[in-house]
Protein backbone atom coordinates (compact mmCIF):
# COMPACT_ATOMS: atom_id res chain seq x y z
CA UNK A 1 0.00 0.00 0.00
CA UNK A 2 1.45 3.49 -0.54
CA UNK A 3 2.30 5.86 2.18
CA UNK A 4 0.36 8.19 0.74
CA UNK A 5 -2.75 5.93 1.35
CA UNK A 6 -1.19 4.48 4.57
CA UNK A 7 -1.22 7.37 6.54
CA UNK A 8 -3.71 9.85 4.88
CA UNK A 9 -5.46 11.42 8.03
CA UNK A 10 -9.00 10.00 8.29
CA UNK A 11 -11.78 12.36 7.80
CA UNK A 12 -12.29 13.02 11.75
CA UNK A 13 -8.65 11.84 12.68
CA UNK A 14 -9.14 10.68 16.93
CA UNK A 15 -5.20 10.66 17.39
CA UNK A 16 -5.98 8.25 20.73
CA UNK A 17 -6.63 5.83 18.37
CA UNK A 18 -3.08 6.07 16.45
CA UNK A 19 -0.02 4.11 17.06
CA UNK A 20 2.24 6.02 17.73
CA UNK A 21 4.81 3.33 18.24
CA UNK A 22 3.95 1.75 14.59
CA UNK A 23 6.64 0.68 12.53
CA UNK A 24 5.26 -0.44 9.02
CA UNK A 25 7.46 0.81 6.87
CA UNK A 26 10.63 -0.52 8.56
CA UNK A 27 11.32 -4.14 7.97
CA UNK A 28 12.69 -5.18 11.26
CA UNK A 29 16.52 -4.95 9.75
CA UNK A 30 18.33 -1.99 10.57
CA UNK A 31 20.72 -2.37 7.87
CA UNK A 32 18.10 -3.06 5.24
CA UNK A 33 15.98 -0.32 6.04
CA UNK A 34 19.07 2.04 6.05
CA UNK A 35 19.82 1.13 2.13
CA UNK A 36 15.79 1.80 1.64
CA UNK A 37 16.45 5.43 3.12
CA UNK A 38 19.29 6.31 1.34
CA UNK A 39 17.67 5.24 -2.04
CA UNK A 40 14.37 7.10 -1.17
CA UNK A 41 16.88 10.34 -0.52
CA UNK A 42 18.65 9.76 -3.77
CA UNK A 43 15.80 9.87 -5.65
CA UNK A 44 14.12 12.76 -3.91
CA UNK A 45 17.61 14.73 -4.74
CA UNK A 46 17.04 13.79 -8.66
CA UNK A 47 13.45 14.90 -8.70
CA UNK A 48 14.19 17.78 -7.22
CA UNK A 49 16.53 18.27 -9.74
CA UNK A 50 14.41 17.83 -12.44
CA UNK A 51 11.56 20.13 -10.52
CA UNK A 52 14.24 22.91 -10.69
CA UNK A 53 14.82 22.24 -14.05
CA UNK A 54 11.24 22.38 -14.95
CA UNK A 55 11.31 26.27 -13.45
CA UNK A 56 7.01 25.67 -13.26
CA UNK A 57 5.87 23.71 -9.67
CA UNK A 58 6.89 24.21 -6.09
CA UNK A 59 6.13 21.98 -3.38
CA UNK A 60 5.47 22.72 0.32
CA UNK A 61 6.06 19.85 2.97
CA UNK A 62 4.15 21.51 6.64
CA UNK A 63 5.78 19.38 9.43
CA UNK A 64 3.81 19.68 12.96
CA UNK A 65 3.60 17.99 16.12
CA UNK A 66 4.11 17.94 19.56
CA UNK A 67 7.14 19.50 21.33
CA UNK A 68 9.84 16.67 20.78
CA UNK A 69 8.40 15.23 18.31
CA UNK A 70 11.34 15.14 15.76
CA UNK A 71 11.05 17.79 13.29
CA UNK A 72 14.04 18.83 13.44
CA UNK A 73 15.94 15.52 13.05
CA UNK A 74 13.25 14.67 9.95
CA UNK A 75 14.37 17.63 8.12
CA UNK A 76 17.99 16.98 9.12
CA UNK A 77 17.77 13.79 7.22
CA UNK A 78 15.83 14.95 4.79
CA UNK A 79 19.10 16.87 3.70
CA UNK A 80 20.77 13.42 3.19
CA UNK A 81 21.46 14.10 -0.88
CA UNK A 82 19.12 16.83 -1.62
CA UNK A 83 21.03 19.71 -3.32
CA UNK A 84 20.89 22.25 -0.51
CA UNK A 85 19.27 25.26 -3.05
CA UNK A 86 16.72 23.05 -4.20
CA UNK A 87 14.89 22.35 -0.42
CA UNK A 88 14.46 25.22 1.66
CA UNK A 89 13.72 24.74 5.55
CA UNK A 90 11.54 27.20 7.66
CA UNK A 91 11.37 27.43 11.32
CA UNK A 92 8.74 29.32 12.53
CA UNK A 93 9.32 30.64 16.32
CA UNK A 94 7.39 32.88 18.48
CA UNK A 95 6.39 35.17 16.37
CA UNK A 96 7.59 38.55 16.56
CA UNK A 97 6.45 42.46 17.18
CA UNK A 98 6.67 42.42 13.15
CA UNK A 99 4.20 39.53 12.44
CA UNK A 100 1.93 40.29 15.81
CA UNK A 101 1.22 43.74 13.94
CA UNK A 102 0.05 41.80 10.73
CA UNK A 103 -2.45 38.85 10.20
CA UNK A 104 -1.06 35.79 11.16
CA UNK A 105 -0.52 34.38 7.32
CA UNK A 106 1.34 37.10 6.78
CA UNK A 107 4.83 35.75 7.59
CA UNK A 108 4.13 32.21 6.08
CA UNK A 109 3.10 33.90 2.87
CA UNK A 110 6.59 35.31 2.85
CA UNK A 111 8.03 31.94 3.47
CA UNK A 112 6.11 30.23 0.39
CA UNK A 113 8.79 28.35 -1.75
CA UNK A 114 9.66 29.60 -4.83
CA UNK A 115 9.69 28.11 -8.38
CA UNK A 116 12.14 24.66 -8.07
CA UNK A 117 11.78 24.56 -4.93
CA UNK A 118 11.05 22.32 -1.67
CA UNK A 119 9.99 24.48 1.12
CA UNK A 120 9.81 22.71 4.22
CA UNK A 121 7.86 24.49 7.09
CA UNK A 122 9.26 23.23 11.18
CA UNK A 123 6.03 24.62 12.54
CA UNK A 124 3.51 26.44 10.73
CA UNK A 125 0.27 28.65 10.53
CA UNK A 126 -0.86 25.69 11.86
CA UNK A 127 0.47 27.32 15.33
CA UNK A 128 -2.10 29.75 15.08
CA UNK A 129 -4.84 27.28 15.37
CA UNK A 130 -3.50 25.42 18.34
CA UNK A 131 -2.57 27.48 20.89
CA UNK A 132 -5.79 29.79 20.94
CA UNK A 133 -7.44 27.00 20.89
CA UNK A 134 -6.20 25.35 24.07
CA UNK A 135 -5.54 28.39 25.60
CA UNK A 136 -8.95 29.91 24.93
CA UNK A 137 -7.66 33.38 24.08
CA UNK A 138 -9.78 33.22 20.92
CA UNK A 139 -13.50 32.30 20.53
CA UNK A 140 -15.42 30.02 18.42
CA UNK A 141 -16.29 32.45 15.63
CA UNK A 142 -12.71 33.81 15.28
CA UNK A 143 -11.27 29.95 14.98
CA UNK A 144 -13.72 29.40 12.34
CA UNK A 145 -12.35 32.51 10.35
CA UNK A 146 -8.66 30.97 10.46
CA UNK A 147 -9.70 27.92 9.87
CA UNK A 148 -11.45 29.00 6.42
CA UNK A 149 -8.17 31.73 6.20
CA UNK A 150 -5.97 28.70 6.11
CA UNK A 151 -8.11 26.49 3.75
CA UNK A 152 -8.32 29.56 1.02
CA UNK A 153 -4.74 30.20 1.83
CA UNK A 154 -3.56 26.83 0.70
CA UNK A 155 -6.23 26.63 -2.08
CA UNK A 156 -4.53 29.58 -3.95
CA UNK A 157 -1.16 28.52 -3.00
CA UNK A 158 -2.24 25.25 -4.79
CA UNK A 159 -3.55 26.99 -7.88
CA UNK A 160 -0.54 28.55 -8.20
CA UNK A 161 1.52 25.31 -9.06
CA UNK A 162 2.22 24.44 -5.45
CA UNK A 163 2.10 20.73 -4.06
CA UNK A 164 1.44 20.75 -0.61
CA UNK A 165 2.56 17.50 1.80
CA UNK A 166 1.22 17.91 5.46
CA UNK A 167 2.85 15.90 8.01
CA UNK A 168 1.78 15.57 11.90
CA UNK A 169 4.21 13.89 13.55
CA UNK A 170 2.59 11.42 16.22
CA UNK A 171 4.27 10.57 19.31
CA UNK A 172 3.12 8.96 23.06
CA UNK A 173 3.16 10.66 25.73
CA UNK A 174 5.61 8.47 27.10
CA UNK A 175 8.51 8.77 24.80
CA UNK A 176 7.73 12.71 25.14
CA UNK A 177 8.19 11.87 28.43
CA UNK A 178 11.63 9.90 27.99
CA UNK A 179 12.46 12.47 25.27
CA UNK A 180 12.49 15.25 27.48
CA UNK A 181 14.07 13.52 30.58
CA UNK A 182 16.81 13.00 28.17
CA UNK A 183 17.58 16.88 27.98
CA UNK A 184 17.61 17.41 31.53
CA UNK A 185 19.20 14.28 32.07
CA UNK A 186 22.16 15.57 29.94
CA UNK A 187 24.01 18.73 31.46
CA UNK A 188 25.22 19.64 27.35
CA UNK A 189 21.61 19.40 25.92
CA UNK A 190 20.08 21.74 28.56
CA UNK A 191 19.98 24.67 26.04
CA UNK A 192 17.64 22.52 23.98
CA UNK A 193 15.38 22.32 27.00
CA UNK A 194 12.50 24.89 27.16
CA UNK A 195 10.35 25.13 30.28
CA UNK A 196 7.65 26.13 28.09
CA UNK A 197 7.58 21.88 26.93
CA UNK A 198 6.96 21.04 30.56
CA UNK A 199 3.62 23.60 30.77
CA UNK A 200 2.15 22.05 26.79
CA UNK A 201 2.79 18.93 28.23
CA UNK A 202 0.16 19.27 31.27
CA UNK A 203 -2.23 20.50 28.00
CA UNK A 204 -1.49 17.08 25.99
CA UNK A 205 -4.45 16.08 25.55
CA UNK A 206 -6.25 19.68 24.62
CA UNK A 207 -3.40 20.09 22.29
CA UNK A 208 -4.46 16.86 20.56
CA UNK A 209 -8.18 17.55 20.60
CA UNK A 210 -6.81 20.73 18.92
CA UNK A 211 -4.64 18.84 16.29
CA UNK A 212 -7.85 16.76 15.50
CA UNK A 213 -9.85 19.41 14.31
CA UNK A 214 -7.06 21.42 12.37
CA UNK A 215 -6.54 18.64 10.64
CA UNK A 216 -10.28 17.73 9.82
CA UNK A 217 -11.28 21.19 9.36
CA UNK A 218 -8.30 21.95 7.04
CA UNK A 219 -7.35 18.03 5.20
CA UNK A 220 -8.84 18.68 1.16
CA UNK A 221 -7.40 16.95 -1.85
CA UNK A 222 -4.73 19.72 -2.61
CA UNK A 223 -3.58 19.96 0.85
CA UNK A 224 -3.49 16.51 2.49
CA UNK A 225 -2.93 15.80 6.08
CA UNK A 226 -0.86 12.44 6.99
CA UNK A 227 -0.55 11.08 11.15
CA UNK A 228 2.99 9.65 10.86
CA UNK A 229 3.71 7.01 13.70
CA UNK A 230 7.09 8.95 14.66
CA UNK A 231 8.04 6.74 18.35
CA UNK A 232 10.50 5.40 16.32
CA UNK A 233 13.09 7.97 14.64
CA UNK A 234 14.00 5.47 11.87
CA UNK A 235 10.63 4.65 10.84
CA UNK A 236 9.37 8.64 11.19
CA UNK A 237 12.09 9.20 8.85
CA UNK A 238 11.59 6.09 6.51
CA UNK A 239 7.72 7.31 6.10
CA UNK A 240 8.57 11.00 5.61
CA UNK A 241 10.98 10.51 2.88
CA UNK A 242 8.19 7.84 1.43
CA UNK A 243 5.77 10.33 1.32
CA UNK A 244 8.13 12.91 -0.64
CA UNK A 245 9.12 10.63 -2.66
CA UNK A 246 5.67 9.43 -3.62
CA UNK A 247 4.82 12.87 -3.82
CA UNK A 248 7.40 13.73 -6.16
CA UNK A 249 6.52 10.78 -8.13
CA UNK A 250 2.99 11.67 -8.63
CA UNK A 251 4.16 14.96 -10.30
CA UNK A 252 5.38 13.27 -13.52
CA UNK A 253 8.56 15.41 -13.38
CA UNK A 254 11.15 15.20 -16.42
CA UNK A 255 14.58 17.32 -17.69
CA UNK A 256 13.44 19.36 -20.26
CA UNK A 257 14.40 18.54 -23.60
CA UNK A 258 17.78 19.36 -24.36
CA UNK A 259 18.14 22.44 -27.02
CA UNK A 260 18.65 21.51 -30.65
CA UNK A 261 20.64 24.47 -31.20
CA UNK A 262 22.99 23.84 -29.05
CA UNK A 263 24.05 20.31 -30.88
CA UNK A 264 27.42 21.46 -32.66
CA UNK A 265 28.48 24.00 -29.92
CA UNK A 266 32.27 24.26 -29.23
CA UNK A 267 33.73 26.45 -26.87
CA UNK A 268 36.50 28.78 -27.65
CA UNK B 1 50.43 25.20 7.24
CA UNK B 2 46.89 26.05 8.00
CA UNK B 3 44.51 26.60 5.13
CA UNK B 4 43.91 30.07 6.58
CA UNK B 5 47.77 30.84 5.55
CA UNK B 6 47.80 28.91 2.96
CA UNK B 7 45.10 30.58 0.96
CA UNK B 8 45.10 34.01 2.36
CA UNK B 9 44.95 36.23 -0.42
CA UNK B 10 48.47 38.48 -1.40
CA UNK B 11 48.16 41.92 -0.44
CA UNK B 12 47.98 42.64 -4.46
CA UNK B 13 46.82 39.48 -5.35
CA UNK B 14 47.77 38.74 -9.35
CA UNK B 15 45.28 35.61 -10.05
CA UNK B 16 47.12 34.65 -13.40
CA UNK B 17 49.91 33.31 -10.46
CA UNK B 18 48.29 31.25 -8.67
CA UNK B 19 47.92 27.68 -10.06
CA UNK B 20 44.33 26.54 -10.44
CA UNK B 21 45.43 23.21 -10.52
CA UNK B 22 47.05 23.12 -7.39
CA UNK B 23 45.73 19.99 -4.91
CA UNK B 24 47.79 21.23 -1.89
CA UNK B 25 45.17 19.58 0.88
CA UNK B 26 44.47 16.47 -1.52
CA UNK B 27 47.22 13.37 -0.78
CA UNK B 28 46.78 11.79 -3.59
CA UNK B 29 44.72 8.68 -1.81
CA UNK B 30 41.15 9.25 -2.93
CA UNK B 31 39.78 7.21 -0.19
CA UNK B 32 41.85 8.29 2.72
CA UNK B 33 40.94 12.25 1.62
CA UNK B 34 37.03 11.55 1.42
CA UNK B 35 37.81 10.03 5.10
CA UNK B 36 39.29 13.52 5.59
CA UNK B 37 36.25 15.04 4.07
CA UNK B 38 34.37 13.20 6.25
CA UNK B 39 36.27 14.02 9.78
CA UNK B 40 35.55 17.79 8.41
CA UNK B 41 31.91 17.95 8.23
CA UNK B 42 31.13 15.97 11.14
CA UNK B 43 33.33 18.98 13.06
CA UNK B 44 31.87 21.73 11.39
CA UNK B 45 28.05 19.96 12.24
CA UNK B 46 29.61 20.14 15.82
CA UNK B 47 30.97 23.30 16.11
CA UNK B 48 27.77 24.54 14.44
CA UNK B 49 25.72 22.89 17.24
CA UNK B 50 27.59 24.78 19.71
CA UNK B 51 27.44 28.05 17.51
CA UNK B 52 23.98 27.34 18.45
CA UNK B 53 23.66 26.92 21.77
CA UNK B 54 25.93 29.55 22.49
CA UNK B 55 23.28 32.01 20.98
CA UNK B 56 25.40 34.98 20.40
CA UNK B 57 27.73 35.13 17.22
CA UNK B 58 27.14 34.26 13.55
CA UNK B 59 29.18 33.34 10.55
CA UNK B 60 28.94 34.88 7.12
CA UNK B 61 31.28 32.49 3.85
CA UNK B 62 30.85 34.81 1.01
CA UNK B 63 31.32 32.00 -2.43
CA UNK B 64 32.66 33.75 -5.09
CA UNK B 65 34.35 32.70 -8.54
CA UNK B 66 33.80 32.74 -12.32
CA UNK B 67 30.62 30.93 -14.19
CA UNK B 68 31.00 26.73 -13.60
CA UNK B 69 33.91 27.95 -10.62
CA UNK B 70 31.58 24.92 -8.53
CA UNK B 71 29.51 27.60 -5.90
CA UNK B 72 26.60 25.49 -6.43
CA UNK B 73 28.73 21.92 -5.40
CA UNK B 74 31.06 23.70 -2.75
CA UNK B 75 27.95 24.48 -0.91
CA UNK B 76 25.94 21.24 -1.55
CA UNK B 77 29.13 19.44 0.16
CA UNK B 78 29.41 21.34 2.75
CA UNK B 79 25.72 20.61 3.63
CA UNK B 80 27.03 17.00 4.06
CA UNK B 81 26.30 16.67 7.90
CA UNK B 82 25.32 19.33 9.36
CA UNK B 83 21.81 20.28 10.76
CA UNK B 84 20.19 22.15 7.51
CA UNK B 85 18.82 24.67 10.21
CA UNK B 86 22.18 26.09 10.95
CA UNK B 87 23.37 26.78 7.29
CA UNK B 88 21.41 29.02 5.33
CA UNK B 89 22.68 28.70 1.55
CA UNK B 90 21.58 32.27 -0.46
CA UNK B 91 22.04 32.70 -3.80
CA UNK B 92 22.23 35.83 -5.68
CA UNK B 93 20.71 35.56 -8.64
CA UNK B 94 20.39 38.90 -11.37
CA UNK B 95 19.00 41.33 -9.33
CA UNK B 96 15.15 42.33 -9.11
CA UNK B 97 13.68 45.86 -10.08
CA UNK B 98 12.61 45.69 -6.24
CA UNK B 99 16.34 45.02 -5.65
CA UNK B 100 17.62 47.77 -8.05
CA UNK B 101 15.54 50.33 -6.56
CA UNK B 102 17.20 50.38 -3.42
CA UNK B 103 20.85 50.92 -3.08
CA UNK B 104 23.43 47.35 -3.92
CA UNK B 105 23.62 46.34 -0.48
CA UNK B 106 19.92 46.17 0.66
CA UNK B 107 19.27 42.48 -0.58
CA UNK B 108 22.17 41.49 0.94
CA UNK B 109 21.95 42.95 4.31
CA UNK B 110 18.20 41.40 4.05
CA UNK B 111 20.12 37.72 4.06
CA UNK B 112 23.02 37.77 6.87
CA UNK B 113 22.89 35.15 9.12
CA UNK B 114 21.38 35.51 12.10
CA UNK B 115 22.64 34.36 15.76
CA UNK B 116 23.85 30.46 16.06
CA UNK B 117 23.75 30.77 12.15
CA UNK B 118 25.86 29.74 9.00
CA UNK B 119 24.95 31.59 6.00
CA UNK B 120 26.67 30.63 2.74
CA UNK B 121 26.80 33.66 0.04
CA UNK B 122 26.78 31.98 -3.18
CA UNK B 123 27.40 35.13 -5.44
CA UNK B 124 27.20 38.28 -3.32
CA UNK B 125 27.53 42.03 -2.71
CA UNK B 126 30.82 41.40 -5.07
CA UNK B 127 29.15 41.26 -8.49
CA UNK B 128 27.93 44.59 -7.89
CA UNK B 129 32.25 45.61 -8.21
CA UNK B 130 32.70 42.94 -11.06
CA UNK B 131 29.84 43.91 -13.66
CA UNK B 132 30.19 47.48 -13.41
CA UNK B 133 33.81 47.69 -14.08
CA UNK B 134 34.46 44.64 -16.89
CA UNK B 135 31.49 46.31 -18.58
CA UNK B 136 32.34 50.12 -17.63
CA UNK B 137 28.77 51.16 -16.41
CA UNK B 138 30.14 53.06 -13.68
CA UNK B 139 32.89 55.71 -13.19
CA UNK B 140 35.91 55.35 -11.13
CA UNK B 141 34.43 57.35 -8.60
CA UNK B 142 31.33 55.18 -7.99
CA UNK B 143 33.59 52.08 -7.55
CA UNK B 144 35.70 54.05 -5.23
CA UNK B 145 32.35 54.39 -3.13
CA UNK B 146 31.66 50.96 -3.55
CA UNK B 147 34.66 49.49 -2.51
CA UNK B 148 34.42 51.40 0.87
CA UNK B 149 30.81 51.21 1.21
CA UNK B 150 31.50 47.21 1.22
CA UNK B 151 34.56 47.71 3.43
CA UNK B 152 31.83 49.81 5.81
CA UNK B 153 29.30 46.98 6.12
CA UNK B 154 31.57 44.49 6.66
CA UNK B 155 33.13 45.91 9.08
CA UNK B 156 29.88 46.72 10.89
CA UNK B 157 28.53 43.08 10.45
CA UNK B 158 32.31 41.96 12.16
CA UNK B 159 31.30 44.36 14.88
CA UNK B 160 27.72 42.57 15.64
CA UNK B 161 29.69 39.59 15.91
CA UNK B 162 29.62 38.27 12.48
CA UNK B 163 32.68 36.34 11.57
CA UNK B 164 33.67 36.57 7.70
CA UNK B 165 34.78 34.29 5.16
CA UNK B 166 35.33 35.31 1.96
CA UNK B 167 36.34 32.38 -0.93
CA UNK B 168 37.36 32.93 -4.47
CA UNK B 169 37.32 29.44 -6.23
CA UNK B 170 40.06 29.56 -8.72
CA UNK B 171 39.78 28.20 -12.22
CA UNK B 172 41.86 27.72 -15.02
CA UNK B 173 40.05 28.92 -18.46
CA UNK B 174 40.68 25.27 -19.86
CA UNK B 175 38.68 24.11 -16.65
CA UNK B 176 35.84 26.60 -17.07
CA UNK B 177 36.07 25.53 -20.97
CA UNK B 178 35.74 21.25 -19.93
CA UNK B 179 32.40 22.32 -17.46
CA UNK B 180 30.68 24.26 -20.25
CA UNK B 181 31.53 21.98 -23.05
CA UNK B 182 30.07 19.03 -20.92
CA UNK B 183 26.85 21.43 -20.28
CA UNK B 184 26.66 21.28 -23.81
CA UNK B 185 27.27 17.85 -25.01
CA UNK B 186 24.50 16.16 -22.55
CA UNK B 187 21.12 17.28 -23.70
CA UNK B 188 19.89 16.50 -20.37
CA UNK B 189 22.22 19.44 -18.94
CA UNK B 190 21.00 21.99 -21.57
CA UNK B 191 18.61 24.05 -18.81
CA UNK B 192 21.88 24.00 -16.86
CA UNK B 193 23.69 26.24 -20.25
CA UNK B 194 23.70 30.01 -19.71
CA UNK B 195 24.64 31.48 -22.93
CA UNK B 196 25.71 34.63 -20.83
CA UNK B 197 28.68 32.05 -19.65
CA UNK B 198 29.85 32.30 -23.35
CA UNK B 199 29.29 36.19 -23.45
CA UNK B 200 31.22 36.53 -19.71
CA UNK B 201 34.12 33.83 -20.92
CA UNK B 202 35.05 36.24 -23.66
CA UNK B 203 36.01 39.12 -20.99
CA UNK B 204 38.09 36.63 -18.78
CA UNK B 205 41.05 38.99 -18.33
CA UNK B 206 38.79 41.67 -17.11
CA UNK B 207 36.84 39.67 -14.46
CA UNK B 208 39.73 38.18 -13.12
CA UNK B 209 41.26 42.04 -13.19
CA UNK B 210 38.32 43.14 -11.15
CA UNK B 211 38.37 40.40 -8.94
CA UNK B 212 41.68 41.25 -7.96
CA UNK B 213 40.69 45.08 -7.13
CA UNK B 214 37.64 43.80 -5.23
CA UNK B 215 40.13 41.39 -3.31
CA UNK B 216 42.84 44.31 -2.83
CA UNK B 217 40.21 46.93 -1.74
CA UNK B 218 37.82 44.73 0.77
CA UNK B 219 40.10 42.28 1.83
CA UNK B 220 40.87 42.99 5.93
CA UNK B 221 41.92 41.27 9.05
CA UNK B 222 37.72 40.92 9.93
CA UNK B 223 36.59 40.07 6.95
CA UNK B 224 39.49 38.06 4.90
CA UNK B 225 39.92 36.64 1.11
CA UNK B 226 40.63 33.17 0.27
CA UNK B 227 41.88 32.00 -2.69
CA UNK B 228 41.37 28.61 -3.61
CA UNK B 229 42.60 26.36 -6.12
CA UNK B 230 39.53 24.58 -7.57
CA UNK B 231 39.90 22.85 -11.03
CA UNK B 232 39.92 19.14 -8.93
CA UNK B 233 36.50 19.45 -7.29
CA UNK B 234 37.97 17.17 -4.52
CA UNK B 235 40.56 19.61 -3.42
CA UNK B 236 37.71 22.68 -3.79
CA UNK B 237 35.76 20.54 -1.34
CA UNK B 238 37.88 20.06 1.24
CA UNK B 239 39.64 23.15 1.07
CA UNK B 240 36.41 25.35 2.15
CA UNK B 241 35.73 22.55 4.63
CA UNK B 242 38.98 23.11 5.72
CA UNK B 243 38.72 27.32 5.62
CA UNK B 244 35.37 26.65 7.43
CA UNK B 245 36.63 24.27 10.24
CA UNK B 246 39.58 26.24 11.15
CA UNK B 247 37.87 29.51 11.32
CA UNK B 248 35.21 27.72 13.56
CA UNK B 249 37.91 26.68 15.85
CA UNK B 250 39.10 30.52 16.50
CA UNK B 251 35.93 31.30 17.71
CA UNK B 252 36.53 29.28 20.61
CA UNK B 253 32.93 27.76 20.66
CA UNK B 254 31.73 25.36 23.38
CA UNK B 255 28.01 24.13 24.77
CA UNK B 256 26.41 26.51 27.70
CA UNK B 257 26.84 25.14 31.42
CA UNK B 258 24.89 23.02 32.51
CA UNK B 259 21.53 24.42 34.48
CA UNK B 260 22.28 23.28 38.33
CA UNK B 261 18.03 23.90 38.46
CA UNK B 262 17.59 20.90 36.42
CA UNK B 263 19.48 18.33 38.09
CA UNK B 264 16.95 16.51 39.62
CA UNK B 265 14.02 17.29 37.91
CA UNK B 266 11.78 14.73 36.50
CA UNK B 267 9.32 14.91 33.76
CA UNK B 268 5.74 13.30 35.08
Amino acid sequence: MKATKMFRAAEKPVLEDEDAGATPLCSGDAKADKKVGKALHKEIATLQEMLYAERNRKVLVVLQGVDCSGKDGTVHRLFSKINPMGLRPVRFDVPTSADLARDFLWRVHLQVPRTGEIAVFNRSHYEDVLHPVVYGTLDAGAMAHRYAQIRDFERMLAESGTVLLKVFLHISKDEQRRRLQDRIDDPEKHWKFDPSDLKHREQWDAFHAAYETAIMETDAPHAPWYIVPADSKPHRDIAVATLLAETLRGMHLAFPPGDPKLAKLKVK
